[in-house]
């Protein structure tokens, strides 16, 4: 047979790769703990619809599709929110509030694949829903930045770009735009940081032929400071908006984080349903796509199926521009895997106790191995140190006539040896007081 | 929009039933640790013709087939082996033996879904590849058998079923079947335990028109110890196999789990590519199907893509049969998630502090949470004790002033309460001397 490749776009995680996932997941595992969120996690593949109903029919290109012997249409899930929405709305009534939820399912996009963007990911979700205060979204935006901080990157490294959606929206309504034009400018405005200003002109151009409009959101989007909206937002949505905004930047402060986090009107969000803060976290440098986004969305819950509204704020982040960025700054930081004994015997008679005490040992609750070949105790000691052993264990012909073990401490820089009787061997390594 | 369902045969993971899946996952996952296997993962989907190469036209019915937007046709995981084989061929020179590996991959299978057996399911693999000894053989039942008896199931819960696929083809070829039979006798004696002695018959009779082959197979399957075959390996292959399996019951019994183990020549594992020792574990009531299935596999790896012959033992067991038994068992034991602290405010105006000493307590790594509302310290209370939080920390109108916080031990059952100032508060947590 003719060797058959992994599919484009997929990654294969051997062992070393595999310890730097762990690693993260491990990683966003313990901030969402520490932050009390809870963990939750849905089927691979939802039916289609779930996903078309929230981002369209455009959506389906971009999905891993599939049908089932009854012939129903399905895709594997492309993100998480419409299966966390699923899942909520249907036990809406059971669940205590707020639900503080976080999951890190891996998920399939059928794009093309390019740096930092694959066709297969793990995406880090955290979501608060059914509380509507701004403490929601400091929580949501602080316990990023808590994993972030604890892998070891600083304020020099990355920067929380926040803004508002509400606010974005009493200013456009306050310059003059109509409601029904707000989405067309969200869309447009979400591509301000990709495009040079020119091309963004041109777009700007084409969807605001009044010239005065496209004035005024030309000055809009060049704000770069809370300070200079205070003079705008004189409506009382706008003035409400900016309050909003400005407490988040308060709790932010009083939280500790607030050297992460800057005011950015350009953050907009191209998707429809965000409806208050949102924000989106960069490396400093911006050579790469964003680490993490997220905001607050009140009514995407009701419009996914829900019998009720219910207001929500949540985040997601890749590890795939995550991994990037930490292995471009040299802060992955997997532990080598250690084994706890390595068993040696020093002739192939002694095999059978070789193998009783290392099955013994294992019982325990140690981590313990042992050479499938009757080889020199030299090689035995080779394999113990490829494997990365703690300590060798090393059966004798002679000690093991005394019923005696020796103990090799194979980590300190001088070798330690010590010779017990198995019985105290056990005890010994029962009291923790091996040397 | 109305509501839409998730697939059937999938399962939705909401905060209790994460719990309990993570429990087994780790379960697994430090059982494949203790016995020195490293894990590795590969992508949820594989061209179609990784499986079909493996198992034939027909498994194309049971997977769950894609295509992607280039027209190269894909299908979800329905096992791990194939994906197993691809990983090790791909570097099978870079690799040093023998290779110990697991991994705990989410699979897919378009089957209808019924009592056990679900469309979607995690399976725990490990596989040791590169050593021929039976040595390995015996390592991989036994860190099954480690798990198992881990998680406190007994030898009066759970069998081991061992046979020998050589041993069987050197029986069969012994009583005069011909070598181009023997696929079709592994097949016909897997479905032995699956039906009525009648139905089986009758099967028989269809597979071996000739009487004297049939009754020699009739005789062979009602076989119940390695005993009662020693008179009849008289050839050398059957004399050799059985010294093989005679040997892995010799170190199984070193390793102190022979009493969950037992010969069942009835085990033959449907699928071709077994070369030697096989096994099954069930539960003793055998009231569900196969917990865990296993075997040796020495041609599987050249047979799927590889550019030389590599020996390799491995097992899977899945979640759902095992989740069955252990519920069964009243043996699932998950912690619930328990906060540190619970930082409460006696008056509306203390709560930047509440804010601040919660992520100060997050940034030494505590678990911490406080309420989103300003209710009264009685409704905190309550949220404190709902997220079962260890310690409540409260601050007082007139202990803020002294710069002093009450802790609560809300775990012992009289309330025990200690006033400390800020200072000490820390200190003492650092040292860790909280009551």
């Amino acid at each position: 047979m003719a060797k058959i490749p992994p599919v484009k776009g997929t990654r294969d995680f051997y062992p070393n790769e595999m310890a730097v996932r762990n690693w993260i997941t491990d990683g966003w595992r313990n901030a969402s703990l520490r932050n009390a969120f809870v963990e939750y996690d849905g089927p691979i593949f939802e039916h289609l619809k779930l996903f078309t109903e929230k981002s369209g029919q455009e959506i389906a290109s971009e999905l891993f599709s599939l049908t089932d012997r009854g012939g129903r249409d399905l895709a594997i899930r492309p993100e998480m929110t419409p299966t966390l929405a699923r899942m909520v709305n249907q036990k809406i009534n059971a669940l205590p509030r707020p639900i503080k939820w976080f999951s890190m399912p891996r998920c399939c996009r059928a794009e093309r694949p390019q740096k930092g963007r694959l066709r297969e990911f793990f995406q880090w979700n955290i979501d608060i829903i059914g509380d509507d205060s701004v403490l929601a979204d400091a929580e949501v935006i602080y316990t990023a930045i808590d994993y972030l901080r604890n892998v070891g990157l600083t304020p020099d490294d990355i920067a929380v770009r926040i803004s508002s959606r509400s606010l974005l929206a009493a200013l456009l309504l306050d310059q003059g735009f109509a409601p029904d034009q707000l989405q067309t400018l969200y869309a447009l405005l979400d591509k301000r940081p990709k495009v040079s200003q020119a091309v963004f002109a041109e777009m700007a151009a084409e969807k605001i032929p009044d010239a005065t409009l496209r004035d005024n959101l030309m000055n809009l989007q060049a704000i770069n400071s809370l300070d200079q909206i205070s003079p705008l937002a004189q409506s009382k949505p706008a003035h409400d908006a900016l309050a909003q905004l400005q407490q988040l930047f308060t709790y932010l402060d009083l939280m500790s984080v607030a050297d992460f986090c800057l005011f950015d009107i350009t953050i907009v969000r191209g998707l429809a349903y965000y409806t208050g803060p949102v924000f989106e976290i960069f490396d400093r440098n911006a050579s790469l796509r964003a680490i993490a986004a997220g905001g607050r969305y009140d009514n995407l819950l009701a419009g996914l199926g829900g019998s009720q509204p219910v207001t929500g704020t949540g985040m997601g982040m890749g590890d795939v521009v995550l991994g990037l960025l930490l292995q471009g700054k040299k802060l992955i930081n997997t532990l080598t895997q250690q084994l706890d004994f390595f068993v040696i015997d020093a002739d192939p008679d002694l095999f059978q106790k070789t193998l009783q005490i290392t099955a013994q040992l294992r019982q325990k609750g140690f981590t313990a191995a042992f050479s499938y070949k009757r080889t020199a105790v030299g090689k035995q000691f080779k394999q113990a140190n490829a494997a990365n052993a703690r300590y060798a264990l090393v059966l004798g012909q002679e000690t093991t006539q005394r019923n005696e073990i020796t103990l090799k401490k194979l980590t300190s820089p001088k070798t330690q040896q010590t010779t017990f009787t198995l019985d105290n061997f056990w005890t010994t390594l029962a009291a923790n007081q091996l040397p």
